[in-house]
């Protein structure tokens, strides 16, 4: 019992905010409050919500988890509300076309569990989901692994699954299998080394390594920055594009293109 | 996607049944329907629910889930409910003077994965939970381990937490998953976006959005790619360099610099 105090507190002080992206009903508000303080998540940050806040339907739904709501912050745009955060995860219901890493949620709470610096994950609207533009602020992706043949899953249950991970990650450590991953291959070193090559040659002609005696130490940094993100091949050649157009003067008539 | 059906197969033909003891409301029948549902499981039992069978409120809240609710079998006694089954498992919430084994819900998964012969679960009413003389039926305790300054599950939750770990460890194959770790703090979001601004007006000047109508689609992947490496603050210090450098027209000599 005090092992287990302990831990709650170690995880209060540095556990993950709920993000609650255009919540359309109070009711569900208070709902997914309660589903976070069963599990000692008591971070909840609402962005835009449909109905304003506070929401009177709110109260009456968290069944005693008013902590949570009272503390709650809103935000007018999901950017604001993650603007302190180093990890973002975003989690959708239906797989899509996507380059990021989508994690179980055991998987994420283990990733979080690791993670330093603070963590946040965005739950959509009640019926569509998050948006793209929201989805697109995440470094990662956590989708409930649900019967592919009936799949309605609401806010508050998505929320407790998760909250339920993150608790269970606290008192156990280490468990779980994983799922395939959905994120595409990663690109092969030597279209990175091609892309790398070419991004070297654009800033060398604009006189970026400079002084001489610092340029390897730079392009060292360069190249390890490039290595990180495992990008795909489609990615490699966006950059590229990105570097191709930056090479060029700056156009006074872009529609002259 | 085949594995993933042939394994809901499996798990279909040998799942543990869901019992219901007394119940209140139709409503909360129907939520619990809808919980197992999303993680396959289809065999819900119900023992003399207080509003009697069928209920209309049931149908409602489950969401599209009526299968369960028109193959839910009603019995008179908890003791007829579980005639059938070689290994019964009591859900509860606090914890009793119990000469049980107490398990969680990711223990009790593993225990009935491993068990020969039917399974069964038994959920109390909302209010009360489980009489002492049905837990008495039980072989073993399950007890999600919730916040113990707020508890406050109810039946729908308790059974999609027993639901969604009894279809993890259908899954399992128990693979660990493996995770990069990232040595350095990365970059909070707010230094994300600013860069990402930075590289957005370099080269929208550059014509490089061009034609119009694909811009978005073009930011969306740029936006998806910055956010996948979780670089850190030096490291996003050094892109802006690098698109500054850029930015700049070519110099004819480095060396006047």
């Amino acid at each position: 019992m005090c092992r287990q105090r302990e831990r709650r507190r170690r995880r209060v002080s540095n556990q993950p905010a709920i993000i609650l992206v255009n919540p359309q009903l109070g009711q569900n508000i208070g709902k997914a409050a309660r589903a976070m303080l069963n599990f000692g998540l008591t971070e909840m940050r609402i962005v835009k919500p449909r109905d304003g806040w506070p929401n009177p339907d709110a109260g009456p739904s968290a069944s005693g988890a008013d902590m949570v709501l009272e503390r709650a912050q809103v935000f007018e745009t999901t950017a604001e509300a993650v603007a302190d955060c180093a990890h973002v995860y975003a989690t959708t219901v239906r797989k899509r076309a996507m380059t990021k890493t989508v994690l179980t949620p055991w998987e994420a709470a283990e990733d979080m569990a690791q993670a330093s610096g603070k963590c946040a994950i965005l739950f959509g609207p009640e019926r569509a989901g998050l948006e793209i533009v929201d989805v697109e602020l995440a470094r990662k992706i956590i989708t409930v692994p649900i019967n592919p043949e009936f799949g309605s899953l609401n806010l508050a249950q998505a929320v407790i699954l998760v909250a339920y991970e993150i608790s269970k990650m606290d008192s156990v450590g280490n468990v779980q299998p994983t799922l395939e991953k959905i994120a595409a291959e990663p690109a092969p070193q030597r279209e990175l080394d091609m892309f790398y090559e070419h991004l070297e040659r654009a800033l060398d002609k604009n006189g970026y390594f400079y002084p001489a005696e610092r340029a390897m130490a730079t392009k060292v940094t360069l190249r390890n920055m490039l290595t990180k993100p495992a990008w795909t091949n489609e990615e490699v050649k966006t950059w590229r594009g990105v570097i191709s157009s930056l090479e060029r003067p700056p156009r006074k008539d872009k529609a002259e293109k």
